[in-house]
């Protein structure tokens, strides 16, 4: 990493990758670190497949399929119709594509090569400046626990299952020995760094991984940058996905306010959208109110502007108010 | 093999192909094996790829790309097209839908299954009622020994250098200790059996490996059915590929005769093209001549019927006369 980092995003991937995509464009993205969940990583069909760290690439390397949120754009799909006619397992789609990266990825990490070094080199073939990282170089799986009993691997819930089944916990298997990669934990001590933000993703599949990795949530504690966290439910709902599904079964309530709590006293600053601004006074830290619904791309860099102008008044000190209007 | 097997054809890849297809429409297909060669084989991209038996399965089950010998119809790129913008290795050309062979395959191959398992299952899939057979499940590799010293993995040879370094030699590593097929050898000996015949594939570099696998020339030798080679060489010049070149650079004559003398005491009979017709008398084994060149679905099966006719004859007694016509 030559350059400072000022911002570091923890990230899942369709709406995480949506907010990076903006602060790479509203700040110098050499700044800026990404760090991608790497919970939903699995081997399928022989090969290494790291679903938020692709969509994190793809986006911010500009060929993302801006339709589905992941996977590539103008892809063809003659890889899949094919694997059908030889009898192989078609529930998770991968395009023709796509598929380059996770079959070059896998003779990589074959190879001896990290997932963090191959990642980095990927993104400077995509000409991306901004620093994507995994959250670690080590396996890291979430499981999920079904309340009928099951454990299930995660994207055979998420995708094979739809994410169908009750659940009743989630595990992070090998995350209590997983080492945080270094160069994010080295961002989050030093003196350049201005804000963190953790993206509008799903708190307890695309974000938990990160935090319960040793010594992230301490390092989070201590890092004199403001910590804050953009709501990934907007009027009580998800925009995507089961992250409202998973809230509720697990007892928590979906809103805004829900996931505050969640985080808990990790949290310096929160934004939270329009829609939810009878609840700011009930969150216990400084709210934003602000538009979080990302739709196009001026949505992405307003979102992003307003992370970035938030951090830099909390780091400024009390507004003598919790809530302040944009 | 639930079928007595009535012919077995030993094959590579393209020229081998077209003749297996002539045989299988000339004769109930259950009572055909065709035997690959599996010196090509090569791990590439972290996946396991056999290009012969590919080229029977795909040419057999209707699906091959008949302009180029090669891989799929109606294929796509996509995947090639991005490996090389993630920095992959692009010398090796495998098209969208070849590739879910591969990587099903190398899968299958991971989790313990035989390549002769997967190579009949894959087969079936396709329709194919004929046997193919790999000469071996255990790996041999065809090594080439070049001029200036260079020792070269048979593809890095074949397909990225295509073929321009001046040869000494060729070796098949791991051949010396590969058990050939137990369906091959158990359909040598069988009493079923009516033909053997030797398709007109490169012999070097794609009969070879198969003949140098422990018992397989006894076993051919002892066998009671005649066996027949159809010469690869047409008017001092082979068809595709660069035969000829590798034959001069080894000392051999590139001719149907230096074919046969390759082959030497092994042939009970052999096809060569009418182009060749004045070196019938200098051949030391019943000698057919016909046309071997095949263009078309009609001259594939014009020659298998020749090959079977010639065999039912052979088998009859000597006909009196080292050459019949047609």
């Amino acid at each position: 990493m030559s350059e400072a980092i000022r911002c570091i995003a923890l990230s899942g991937g369709i709406g995480g990758a949506k907010l990076a995509l903006g602060l790479s464009l509203e700040m110098d993205p050499a700044g800026l670190m990404v760090v991608a969940n790497t919970g939903d990583d699995f081997e399928h069909l022989g090969l290494s497949i790291s679903p938020d760290v692709d969509t994190l690439t793809y986006t911010l390397g500009g060929v993302a399929n801006t339709e589905t949120g992941w996977g590539r754009a103008d892809e063809t799909w003659s890889f899949m119709g094919a694997l059908a006619e030889v009898g192989g397992e078609t529930w998770f789609n991968l395009g023709d594509k796509d598929l380059a990266l996770h079959v070059e990825r896998s003779r990589r990490l074959a190879a001896g090569e990290t997932l963090s070094a191959i990642t980095a080199d990927v993104a400077d073939r995509f000409g991306i400046a901004a620093n994507i990282v995994p959250m670690s170089n080590e396996k890291v799986r979430t499981v999920v626990a079904a309340r009928n009993g099951e454990r299930l691997d995660f994207q055979d819930y998420f995708v094979h299952r739809q994410a169908a089944p009750e659940i009743a916990g989630l595990t992070f298997a090998g995350a209590a020995d997983a080492r945080p990669n270094g160069e994010f934990l080295a961002a989050l001590s030093a003196l350049s760094l201005k804000t963190v933000v953790i993206c509008p993703s799903n708190p307890l599949i695309s974000i938990d991984p990160i935090l319960v990795l040793p010594g992230v949530r301490n390092a989070l504690a201590a890092c004199p940058a403001p910590v804050i966290a953009v709501s990934p439910i907007v009027g009580g709902r998800a925009l995507k996905g089961p992250t409202g599904k998973m809230m509720q079964e697990l007892g928590m309530t979906c809103s805004a306010k829900g996931v505050a709590g969640h985080y808990g006293g990790l949290l310096d600053g929160y934004i939270i959208d329009e829609a939810d601004g009878d609840l700011a006074a009930a969150i216990d830290c400084p709210v934003r109110v602000a538009a979080t619904v990302m739709t196009d791309l001026d949505d992405r860099r307003a979102l992003a502007r307003t992370v970035l102008e938030f951090a830099a008044e909390l780091a400024a000190g009390p507004s003598g108010s919790q809530v302040s209007a944009r």
